[in-house]
């Protein structure tokens, strides 16, 4: 049996009931750590969940593949996933392969960026196709063209940011603000930074691309991950929210 | 004090140990059971929260806020909502009314329907604007048109279906194809009925919305929260996901 379990967005303590009373009755925990970054340690999650936890690299989520899903034949295998399950193409061939394979497998789901971004007080149903800006972007478009696909259909745009946990590194929302006002989006374009989403107080802030890249660059720093959203069309009730984040 | 607090899709067991946690500080509990319906009762969620629990209904969550917001002045409030947080307009509204009046507010997030298609291998990036179908839909285009707008940029739709749990009433992916037929949308587009997302068995099934409709209006009588999807355009790994779902 293979259990795909999602971790929520902060630390040890965003686990299900659900997921914690999976991973009890497993015999191997896998944790992929390489798309995302918890707030805690691998050893805090150990000391919580009451099991060793085996870091599943990128080698070995993608290509140790079958391994997993061969154990999880005879074994109780979990598999964590930082935020919701289906974050990335890897943990759907997981899962494919899994049920290709016969393997039963059961999914247990937690929160995720895409639907914690409604702190921000825009509404979920109003974004359109999500992007994400990598860090070597000097001659990537695509996000812009996505945002030009969104605006001219009135939605918000969510840019998820890049990140490699492994070294440490995680594009910033000023670093962001800054690719897309080099990019040609007027400096003057209404955005919205987001802080360490899911934590007790997770930073939200609204300003004009050029402000915000000024007023978040230092003041932010070390707070991650975060991502920028630029609004599309606004309802009165998501402008007044959205100036709640201003000063 | 005010935790807003997502149940996830479920049960009573979807919450995390961190907002069990909250809970358990708190010295009154509200529960949001109007917008959507988990497989479990009222009182199974006491016996597990250790707390009796006030039902906010639709009078209660809209008119009642400021009663709300002035026991969490002095009081420790949990505000429960199924899926994640900000699923609804209402919740937003309680988030932004607490912090104009100063009362400290947490959101503790959990897994959202928005996040759980991604279980049909459906690229969660890949999603344009969401939509929904409600009950008296018979003058009603907007989900069309949203749809169309979606197509033409070759974007994944999402149908939320309406649904009204004081009554027990759900509108099904069958009724909703049907609805979709009814609006022109041609019987033989591609579509996938999504029901009991986040549930141990989750139902799935990939194909025309004509034979969708026929196969699955008896099969998944009872099966509820539903959804509908229409994908745009697809990656060759987004195919083969669906047509496991096929038969």
């Amino acid at each position: 049996m293979l259990y795909l379990i999602g971790l929520g967005l902060r630390d040890e303590k965003d686990i299900s009931l659900k997921g914690l009373e999976a991973i009890k009755a497993c015999d191997l925990v896998y944790f992929e750590g390489y798309t995302s970054k918890l707030e805690c340690s691998v050893s805090d999650m150990e000391k919580l969940y009451g099991k060793s936890i085996i870091i599943a690299d990128r080698n070995l989520a993608e290509s140790g593949m079958g391994k997993i899903i061969s154990e999880a034949e005879s074994k109780n295998v979990a598999f964590l996933v930082i935020g919701d399950v289906f974050s990335a193409t890897t943990h759907i061939s997981l899962f494919a392969e899994a049920k290709s394979c016969n393997v039963k497998v059961e999914v247990i789901h937690n929160a995720s960026v895409l639907t914690a971004v409604g702190i921000t007080g825009l509404e979920l149903y109003k974004f359109g196709k999500i992007t994400s800006i990598p860090f070597d972007n000097k001659d990537i478009v695509a996000p812009i063209d996505v945002f030009e696909m969104n605006k001219s259909n009135g939605l918000h745009t969510l840019f998820l940011l890049d990140l490699n946990p492994e070294k440490g590194d995680f594009m910033t929302a000023a670093q962001a603000a800054e690719y897309l006002i080099q990019k040609g989006i007027p400096a003057e374009t209404d955005a919205v930074a987001c802080a360490e989403l899911g934590s007790k107080n997770p930073g939200v802030a609204f300003d004009k691309l050029r402000s915000l890249n000024e007023r978040i660059a230092t003041q932010w720093a070390g707070r991650i991950p975060q991502c920028l959203i630029i609004p599309g069309k606004l309802h009165f009730v998501e402008q007044e929210s959205l100036e709640r984040y201003q000063d």
